[in-house]
């Protein structure tokens, strides 16, 4: 039986999961939702950078990524401006995006990415 | 060239795909969309209980899931008291949920998960 | 550290990601976004099928597939037409499908796949 490493659990979810050598975030949402869709993103993406550490990897060893916009056409080119600046430009991951309701309405944007160690 | 192993196929999908150790399964919706979020959501888990006993595997070995809600204001909460009261709280998953209009207007939710042999 | 290897990347996204025996793609939309939903379905699976053999698989390897349409009430079934005659019957991936807006307005379908080598 392979093992599972879980960091961050509550009673939903864990924030990390690792098993063999793949790293699975949940959905990251803002801390501070106050913030505008460029706020948001780069509070996000300072998130995932720490789970990544945590889990002893880093952004340019990321495989995919999915993301949720409460507004895609106002904030699509917003979010990419911070993502494109944010990622390693040798090692870009899949991505997908898409417009959906998040948890709040205060959500502007929710990432989800997987890594390898 | 890895093996994989494929259950309960139709012409759209495999319910249940396993490769290496990992068992993916499809998007999984109620068997009886008559009840509300809290039926649906219990019928949904029992069927990816199921699934994952097929597999050989169980919930406590869940990895990842992604929710779909169609109305996620509403049904947040009463998916969530379902899910915590099935969920093996010591190993949780990772977790994303969204609003998602689904196939059927009746359909309040939809799971998709992942899990380790 | 395991390898990665990474094709077609942009400033936002490689198109496809490999990894152990895994293969990623991104969220593949039209190249010719006129048609309607079977002519842009078809569209798509021809650049997935491209992907999957530079990657040097093909589609009977298919391990997850998510859909994502704009209309899913309008265009379920013209999308699944196209997809029953594309997939490898023997082999069909998990599926998922929901409703989504996507990047631009006349994008009718996304669909993600992942694939074992």
């Amino acid at each position: 039986m392979s093992n599972i490493q879980r960091y961050d659990l509550n009673a939903r979810m864990s924030r990390v999961v690792i098993h063999g050598d793949v790293v699975y975030l949940s959905g990251i949402t803002p801390k501070d939702t106050s913030g505008d869709i460029a706020a948001q993103t780069r509070d996000i993406l300072q998130t995932i950078d720490g789970y990544l550490e945590q889990a002893g990897t880093s952004k340019s060893r990321l495989l995919t990524a999915q993301i949720w916009l409460r507004d895609i056409d106002r904030d699509f080119e917003g979010m990419n401006q911070v993502w494109e600046s944010w990622v390693d430009k040798e090692n870009v991951p899949t991505r997908a995006t898409c417009e959906a309701r998040l948890a709040a309405p205060d959500i502007l944007v929710e990432i989800i990415v997987t890594a390898a160690l």
